[in-house]
């Protein structure tokens, strides 16, 4: 199991002070900022039953937790397994996948909630929390997780944590500029979560291009047994993504209709997707890699729209096309982007993410922009667009504006922030594995000797008992 | 990995141009079908803020979404992962059992929605679909997912797709005859969904039977890991089944009748399953096949009757017999089936679905026909069997034997059915397996060399690299 | 595959006829027993429609079961996936694991529901229930998991069933004396179900203490596959915690705060649990065991205090500290507990449960005892703690105090009771396993040849196919 042959700097992977001291100092960071700032919302705090009868509710039933649970449950699932376990695929890098991810999603929710909070929650000098905030940080650590997706394998556990601190407050900043400045409408976050998370991912992992990186090719594939491990990530996403897209919209037919676009987006995708890695391999075989991804990029692509009047057939055009683009994503840009732009994207995020996250922008605005009082009717019209206040004026097409800049603007925020950030995780004090070590989970992991045969083979006298 | 020796129709198997083909036409088709008829109904479409006006509604927690959703949701689980995963046991199948299963649900449940839209939510020339419809969708599928699992393995996804088509079809003529035509009470889908769907599959793979299937003998059974992944499959189906006997039953009571009646026939099905699986074993070992299958019989044999006042107690008794039937069906009457009826049936669904289904349409018939006034009350006694308009004479007894008459009517065209389908998927144009090829992934996959071992042990001199 | 070397004691092990035997007749007896006593309450009732004019309900989304079933559901997947899959990291036990806590906590439920309801839902000789008493039931059963994770691959079927018949009374009483006559508040169970099962647990395992333990030694750890099952385990429950701890606090901010509360303490421990982790390993190296399960303990920690005024930054605090204490707890005090004090351990619960739970009763106390109308609001004071009736005069520091004697009480009830059901385990009649056989599935499964290999290397002379 020793394994430090030919490389002096594998003691930089050594995280026994490093690690811990990040940890707890971040945490320590953390319950000082939330003693001095969160508190409960009205929905959560005690003097609820008083708040009941300031807005003449009659029912605890009224209580947002009621409205939104489910779906925050969903979305839970879809960081913490959905994409911990779709990234399981790698044959020896199962611990990092589902542990790091663990681990930089707990620390980023609470960053999340801080920061998001700080912009959107913030009142006399409080941010007060319930559990639509649970739901944005789940989606705002959610964009880290995709990004988690270029470097899978190549980064060490502090580069991720720095990565998080960063990332999370760019996209607090993105968020708020689309959200609050633009007055734009993405309440799955085709722009905010998957343009920004895997532009940002791709950049990171484009300033940390390791041209040896071959050196662990052997390792950058699936067993039979990875594979079902990522199905069950791949499964979980494609099953909850309604709830995802549906989870932070209004009240009543917008969670239901954006529901309704998800389920259909991705079941059109599923066909797509699979006819696509049919056709583009030789032997006319599918590809695991197609089915665990590519699949999903309905849910990405109605990520603004879904909760718009898109229409069922509209939700399933936008599935068809976004299976074929991922994968053949998956067949032809992955292998030109490594080769020719050295971009180096672990897990595809370009196909199932940044191209499905533009198109969601971008089929975004266009319904926006369609969007007539007769197919809304005039208090679903006012009520679906925010039309009131100082937007009282705006017209679709002044909104589909709107909304296609806030593509531009994520974008540029995701490529300019990565290339910072990128150029932070460069530096050589955070730990990162050897190019021979990338994709091994014995680096960062202690890894049980397997031995499973030996149990049921005691008697081979070739292999010694295990120490 | 050559393995095509001497079977000159291994060629059969080449997916490559007719896949593609038959899923981007039939996804045309359904994005045609939707433009021209799918519609969001009231309650998902952004009209609903007056459609609450007209229906003096106060809150949007009032929107059947609130009321359905999370079982919607518990549902799709089950149909993705919970039948996905159960089916995984197979060695060197799991890629066929989770990924086909995705591809049929997906590709099902479109088809479903309109098949049923067409039947059940048509108004004004639309179909008007809402979360429910999601649900009844889903459900349509299940009786899919239960069929596949008597032909699991054996046969070509493009015979999947094809059975899909025609199953769905002749589930929602089976389903408007009991529903609407019959006016029979079953929720939970004892009749419509499990007695349909596993009497259709056994037909089908009766059909299609393959009297040399014992050359692929040595990959029709299950490893530890397959056993274990397996597990997933059968807990989501045995937690979640609650909700699929709920999920679209009556608003209040009913759901929560369905929800406690369910969860108590499974427990006591647990019992009886461990029971007489070590009894039926001659060291008296538990066999991981029963414990997968056979203690989710309690949830299929109180499909019909969760939602009327079967009470606690009577579902324990229906689960403690559906325990036994099950297990004994496991032991002895598939073999039987297998050698003298020729029927096939990988996952012994006749077990699970077939006879549990019927159980579940006799206490169906029987709780309908033992319901007073003075048990159900005034109001609920009306409500649970909707003893309205021209059935509002009906009696008990007489609803009772409607109940009957639905599972013969289930019977007769599921195996009608079936008998037709399978004849259809026995024609030699769809690419289906050879016998030896069976319940092996390799034929239509891309399976991934199992060299983990080789990452551990790299130095080993016997087993060269792999490519 | 033979293995009764040198033991006669090996025979114990063969259930063929007691297994069936006590779950059958156990069954025979929920059947009885839920007959004379079990019915519907008003919720789930066909009455519901007029009990709704009784209580002056306008709507069915009143009916406690659109308040509870989301979170039902998610307490449901923790006890049987959440704890199933946990345990599945031994490397031979994964089908005993899963296997044994389905069988164990299926019968629970049953008699749980009997037990919690003469104490807590009896009404005329009858008891009524409903969804929170299904939840109740599974937070029983919980009780009695936690314990099973002490005596993990140590014990037979039957000494399971016997254990959870005891255990799951004595949880009742206890349950009783603490929220009927301490009137103590307790809603995640920090008292009742962590600190109750886990010092039940553990004293169970010291009374059947087996010195020669180390026979088994090497199938005592986990293997690469078996830690990724684990991890399922681990973050179903981690996920899904904030929906146990408010599962049934009360309508409205109770539940929406303890979500909250557990969802940043959950967080919080996660980060800590890292540093520890790899500050505590020479290497710097994270460890699985650390990861699957300190993780968790901020969960249990908050278990009584979440649906107090805990406040966020307060959780965040507690499961800084649960995180610590529990790691620490598995480098030093495990190994501490086997070799001094004679306690076998297998899955740690004194890290997870015990220790979390105590502290999780004392910040139960704490904050219980400073609570002050003006951070609660007059109704909410009231309301929260229930101090009506002949808890009017209650102040909050009486409330700590006997919030503290809870505590106690729990460690007492616990400590007797499993030393008394330790006793009867130990009666040599229940079949338990040699210590060379213990933590082996093939005891008590049919375990499937792990043949796969044979499958792609079928032409290997040197192995023989199997059987």
């Amino acid at each position: 199991m020793e394994r430090p042959r030919h490389q002096g700097m594998a003691k930089n992977t050594y995280m026994r002070w490093r690690l811990p001291l990040v940890c707890l100092l971040w945490e320590v960071a953390m319950i000082v900022l939330f003693g001095v700032f969160v508190r409960f919302n009205p929905e959560a705090d005690a003097h609820w039953e008083k708040e009941k009868g300031n807005r003449n509710l009659t029912s605890d039933i009224e209580n947002d937790f009621y409205f939104r649970y489910p779906s925050f449950q969903d979305v839970h699932v879809m960081i913490f397994v959905g994409f911990g376990f779709l990234m399981v695929f790698l044959k020896r890098y199962g611990f990092g996948a589902v542990g790091f991810n663990f681990l930089l999603a707990a620390f980023g929710i609470q960053w999340a909630l801080l920061m998001q909070g700080w912009f959107h929650s913030f009142e006399n000098g409080k941010i007060l929390i319930g559990v639509e905030n649970l739901i944005n940080a789940d989606f705002c650590v959610g964009s880290v997780c995709i990004a988690f997706g270029a470097i899978l394998g190549k980064t060490s556990p502090i580069q991720l944590l720095v990565m998080t601190l960063f990332q999370v407050t760019l996209f607090a900043v993105n968020e708020y500029i689309l959200l609050n400045l633009l007055h734009v409408k993405d309440a799955g976050g085709s722009m905010t979560i998957h343009t920004f998370g895997a532009y940002f991912g791709l950049m990171v992992t484009r300033i940390l291009y390791r041209p040896n990186l071959e050196q662990s090719k052997d390792k950058q594939g699936s067993v039979y047994q990875s594979d079902l491990f990522a199905m069950i990530g791949t499964l979980y996403l494609w099953m909850y993504w309604p709830s995802f897209n549906s989870a932070i919209s209004e009240h009543g037919d917008a969670q239901h209709r954006a529901a309704i676009n998800t389920y259909c987006s991705l079941a059109a995708c599923v066909l797509t997707t699979v006819a696509f890695s049919s056709m583009l391999q030789k032997k006319g075989k599918l590809d695991m890699v197609h089915i665990q991804n590519a699949t999903l990029a309905g849910g990405v692509a109605v990520g603004t729209s879904a909760e718009m009047m898109l229409t069922p057939y509209g939700s399933l055009i936008v599935g068809f096309i976004c299976g074929i683009v991922s994968t053949v994503g998956y067949v032809y840009l992955t292998p030109f982007l490594e080769s020719r732009l050295h971009i180096q994207d672990t897990c595809g995020i370009h196909n199932l993410h940044a191209m499905p996250g533009l198109i969601g922008g971008i089929v975004g605005a266009i319904t926006a922009a369609a969007a007539t009082v007769d197919v809304y009717g005039e208090e679903g019209f006012i009520k679906a667009f925010d039309f009131t206040g100082p937007y009282k004026t705006r017209t679709p097409s002044i909104q589909g504006g709107f909304q296609a800049a806030g593509i531009f603007v994520s974008l540029l925020m995701a490529l300019a922030g990565g290339a910072l950030v990128g150029a932070i995780l460069k530096l050589p004090i955070w730990g990162d594995p050897a190019d021979e070590n990338c994709f091994e989970d014995d680096v960062y992991w202690e890894v049980p000797e397997d031995e499973e045969s030996d149990v049921y083979h005691m008697h081979n006298p070739d292999k010694p008992a295990s120490p």
